[in-house]
């Protein structure tokens, strides 16, 4: 089990080999790996500070509530994903509420918030990986939280894809991302970025040329 | 002028002293002092790459903007404030829209982001600082994105102010933010850092056990 706990942390943080072995020791001993069953509540808003996730099998969901209830997905995270954002006494500046949830069985290993303070206080490299990691997560929850809430975009894809799909009479659009852009009159990074969203969301199937619908109440459901 | 960059340079990097000579030089050369007027428009989303800036003196604007043309600020800076948001060629992981106008005349430092992007790609110790920065700033926007758009807290709390004021009739509230917090049913923090915005947008005024508003027209266009 320690050996297991010691390759899975080692492939996850890519500083590991500039921590001391005495830092190994102290992440690998607070370390555990915990089984959550499809649609278990991992998280939740105002618990206690979880700690470090890494999604060792299965796949987790990370989203926000609002007082009505509606949900809106911030991102998943797959296997070999890293989640910071429920380790809010590690970094302090997190301030708003997310929720987790499993979609899948999942195996995830969660190291202790405490023994990742200490080693990221005394280890500059876990800090800057640390960091890096959070902004590049809030900056993936930001664009879609700006797409979503501010420019709709997620209403108006939907609604182009249900009628392009009456339009054409199939469930499958033979269009890249590009076309698609241009004719909602949107950047191609836009549209490839919202696709996948769909895509992670179980409404649409993405290959290579063309975008298959599989739920169309869901769409219907955004519009 | 070089000496005048130093110290500012010194001042708001908190690891200056860990960088070595050559770097710090390099840092040196290329930052340069902008002067803004009030309301100049500094930067646009989709312009090109400006770097890392640093508040010498007045203030500026963050915010998105939507495609209706409604503006939601994040946060503003003020003296000695750093903004990295505008630095998207060095955190590539920052794939949204942001906006900064200046509000008063400013200063502003500015170090060119190829300089500030190899020094950081050199020094752990400024990788950490900005990343670091950026998680703050970033965790800061979530919130304001999220009470804004999601819980539509900020129509709630112009709401309740414009009737206390009412039935008060007074522009000047006598109430702690705990008092406002139990009566909304929510939080002390959330009214708090709410206030503060309303304050920051010139809405009301802030002082010990007290609220002055100070543009209500203001409070009712968020309604």
């Amino acid at each position: 089990m320690q050996e297991e706990i010691r390759l899975l942390l080692k492939s996850h943080i890519d500083c590991w080999d500039k921590l001391s072995s005495g830092q190994q020791q102290t992440l690998i001993d607070s370390s555990r790996i915990v089984h959550y069953s499809s649609n278990d509540f991992i998280h939740a808003s105002g618990s206690e500070c979880m700690g470090i996730l890494f999604v060792k099998s299965g796949s987790l969901r990370i989203y926000i509530n609002s007082v009505d209830g509606r949900e809106v997905t911030l991102y998943r995270l797959n296997k070999n994903d890293l989640c910071l954002l429920a380790a809010t006494c590690v970094l302090q500046s997190i301030t708003f509420d997310i929720y987790i949830d499993s979609i899948t069985d999942s195996d995830i290993l969660i190291i202790a918030p405490a023994a990742f303070a200490q080693v990221m206080k005394e280890n500059i490299y876990l800090e800057a990986f640390a960091y890096k990691e959070a902004t590049e997560r809030f900056a993936d929850a930001m664009w879609t939280l700006q797409q979503i809430l501010f420019m709709s975009f997620d209403k108006r894809l939907a609604l182009f894809l249900l009628s392009e799909s009456k339009n054409t009479t199939s469930d499958t659009l033979h269009m890249t991302h590009e076309q698609i852009a241009k004719l909602m009159g949107s950047a191609r990074e836009v549209v490839s970025r919202m696709l996948k969203y769909f895509s992670t969301e179980g409404l649409v199937h993405l290959s290579r040329g063309q975008i298959k619908i599989i739920d169309k109440s869901g769409l219907n459901k955004l519009i």
